[in-house]
């Protein structure tokens, strides 16, 4: 099964599923959310380690950036300086970058909706930033209590931002998919009269619990 | 009057009428909002005490919901879980609950919305939960500076979320309705000039503190 | 030109250009945001000074306001409290208001959007607010640390807020059509392949931190 | 056994125990805390329901306090303005009441330590408040998810406060002894080797979880 | 009076006291606090505008300050950098600077406190700083709600910091004097046994409310 | 140079120092600080993934810990429990471990502190825990968007935790001591007169940017 084929279906299955697929690890926290909450994001990470109010990392990043690749930025949880707008949004497009996770804020954010181009992020802000400051690009970062190393596998939806190892990819997709045929044989069951409380076989510890 | 008919009544008359009909009191703190802004929920509380990160609770809730109950859960405010998602919202659904109050967060949004049920949380969140911790059902829970009783009255809309004691219902409804028709002939003054000071019987207080 | 056709080309621009081009000074934090994403006000600021919990001085502003104005109020930052509704709203359209920014939180949100009143704050709240506490109208108030006197020119759009000096709004609207012009030319570069490091000419800057 | 005397054991056995002793209920969130760390706080609620940045209502219950009172007031959470200083601290003092709990700020901190006086609040201000808003003593009020009513017993020290009902309070106090004397007596088996997995009867539920 | 006797004074005299008698303006948001609680802080404000995580400018500001000047930095309000420790503040004590207002955090804290150097800040970090972003020195900065001018007097202790006018100085020493004066009188009063409701002239007031 | 000698010395180094030696990564987040600002705790981390507001795990470790280890506890940041109080700690010392750093909150502070336990964690609360929540012990954890893996080293003051690879602790004590030493150069240079800015080789940057 090819990369895009495995990150089509990962980009259906959702971040929530994903996650509870490889262990119930590897959720960024839920203060990093997408600016259009339609949006589906899934490639693996290019990242970037950056000062906070400095941009200079991210046109530099844009030369290293293969298409495909999904911008993961430490910009330090700053959310008082837009370092990423419409411009780099055409550029980054333009390179086929498949989307920006960033730990602080960009600005431009009706644009880069109507460009439809994924962004996760933790607030929107006008905001200048300096194109100064040195940092490193495809070093492990550390955003939201989780590690994310360069070439890992980043699933972004609505509900938050999921990361994969690499070497995991296939089995996370084939647990992921497991579980989603779970919930959909949940659903069928529900529909029919079952409780969660049945279907999840929780009775023995509600009735241990003296709860019924 | 029926019951139904007092909540259709209530739902339309939205959350910041009925808080001040009922004597500005009952709000919940404006950290807890609908995933969905068009969202609109009346109905009685069936309350849910639970831990953190755990939702032993809510799968026993549902084995004790009625149709048109509002469940209301105290999960202590944290939001890097969700504790409930799709497959709790179709058994809900098919139980005729109502819809969700969390003091926390949930997982699935999008597909929540799309099926039309009224939720309203702290946060999103993807990451997991326990299902093995003891809680409370249908006891006093205070959230965001209000206690619930089983049996109270949920109004939630866009605005917010208020709770009205389920015998003082009648009452705070005919209130509401006379604050709405009181606002309805401001509409109308307003539209033919007349200033809210006027209208509020503001101008002695402005004059007395020499704002003319 | 006059000030309504510089105002419809500030709204054009929007508040992040206009931030960048008068020296990236006058952005109010990013935690005020508008409740519609859609929104984009312009117009000289009449500033609000008031207490927390209380729209005596909303109130009173009215009377004051003339059309065009954008009330500008320091509600100090409170956040459970909405001192502004749809009835407020009505009244200030009449009056021919273009919109609220408020360091505080409003109601009604729903009504506000669907009246098209733009309307800028932290927060919405169902909270109710007194109407007794003196305050004062166009003097100079502070928020999110920025000064805001009257008379300022307000600009705001999804990404967020800024003001102009009255007396700098013809320099400031020049330079910000030359940043515009920049930019298209940049997006037209980019188009045909250009990197962003290039056309902000950061390649030596890159080259001096061995980042090639 | 006389009330005070009850009140010098609560005081010495502190919030966390008597807060487990009572079913592990009625502790305010962790955000209300003492200025003086050493300070230790037991007394009925004297309860005040107030607008934030208004003091009207505390220098009103000041006249209805008796000796031995505690005021808890519910000042919206606002914590940009300090209602509270040192010639409160001393009409308060001098009418023997016995602290503080206000859901908001104090100011004039160190010479309220040197005073004496405990109180316990979310941070200190020095902006002004006004003395005009109406409000309410004696009547429930909901601080930090808990609700306490006039006459309920406060318990606060440096972990955080706790409120008992009234007519529980001599319960309270048994079970709270008991508790103390437990982890007396656990203190001492640790002493001698013992570990708290052993003394809690951890052991099987850390096997069935095969952590061993 | 010299400037020497009026710092003096205005340092006994406290932030809370300042910030009254000069019309309750001036004052800096409740998150700024001083490392030690003992400390107290007056002077004249030389001004620095930095970006965060970035300390180039500081090390310029101390070429430029003369003896007695008070360092305010706006550093953006960022608090995961420190880019003030105990090498900052031997060299700025060797200058005879008077202390240090930092939006933002700093590190070295237990060493600045035994050296009694006053620094008011928002955090503690130990993460680290670049030296290489430009910025500015003297001009306007604005900080927690309040603008801060070259030369602007400020008077901080653990309550909060106040800014006052360098040109009101005198009328404010004056105003703060009487307000002194004032508080020691009602402070006798109340000692022997007059109420702060009748000290303060509220009788009236809660007689119109009904509280009697 | 033996284990005890390197941490003694690790200790006296102090955690910004040891931050900036290692090429200024592994801090903490600023939120994570000590109950006593006098702390200063140095040892291999035991580190222990457990849910908020349960403490199982949190007794588990206390099995599996050695003389001198440091628990890391990642309980998930959650402030409103206190999974820790004085008879763990009596228990962990014991053991003779060396302190405690949590994400999350403790209870029993002042009894801590005078035990002289080294405690680091985000508050303080006195609302209980289950014991019933699996978890794991000695597995990488990410908190402050740092990763500590087992047999790390912590070193941790009131400035805040630093962590140091096992295998790297010789290069950063080596690298901390020329830290040191060069700092007590510039000390003495600047008690001679220096300023930072020549110290650091800082005038060629401000010279290029007109700063002089």
């Amino acid at each position: 099964m090819d990369e895009q084929a495995i990150y089509r279906e990962l980009r259906s299955l959702g971040a929530a599923t994903v996650y509870e697929a490889q262990g119930a690890k590897g959720a960024i926290d839920s203060g990093i959310k997408p600016i259009d909450k339609a949006s589906r994001l899934v490639g693996p990470a290019l990242t970037v380690d950056t000062r906070p109010a400095d941009n200079l990392m991210l046109h530099y990043a844009l030369l290293k950036a293969r298409p495909g690749d999904v911008l993961v930025v430490d910009a330090k949880g700053f959310v008082e300086a837009g370092p990423w707008g419409d411009v780099l949004t055409a550029a980054a497009m333009k390179r086929g970058i498949a989307g920006l996770v960033i730990h602080g804020a960009v600005r431009d954010a009706n644009a880069i909706e109507s460009m439809g181009f994924p962004v996760f992020c933790r607030g929107l802000s006008i905001k200048g930033t300096g194109k100064v400051h040195p940092g490193k690009v495809n070093v492990p970062v550390c955003i939201g209590d989780v590690v994310i190393r360069p070439g890992d596998i980043i699933v972004g939806d609505r509900d938050g931002v999921v990361v994969v190892s690499a070497d995991e990819v296939s089995t996370v997709l084939e647990s992921a998919r497991a579980r989603e045929a779970k919930e959909e044989a949940f659903r069928l069951a529900i529909e029919q009269g079952a409780s969660t409380a049945e279907l999840l076989g929780l009775i023995p510890t509600l009735e241990a619990l003296h709860l019924r």
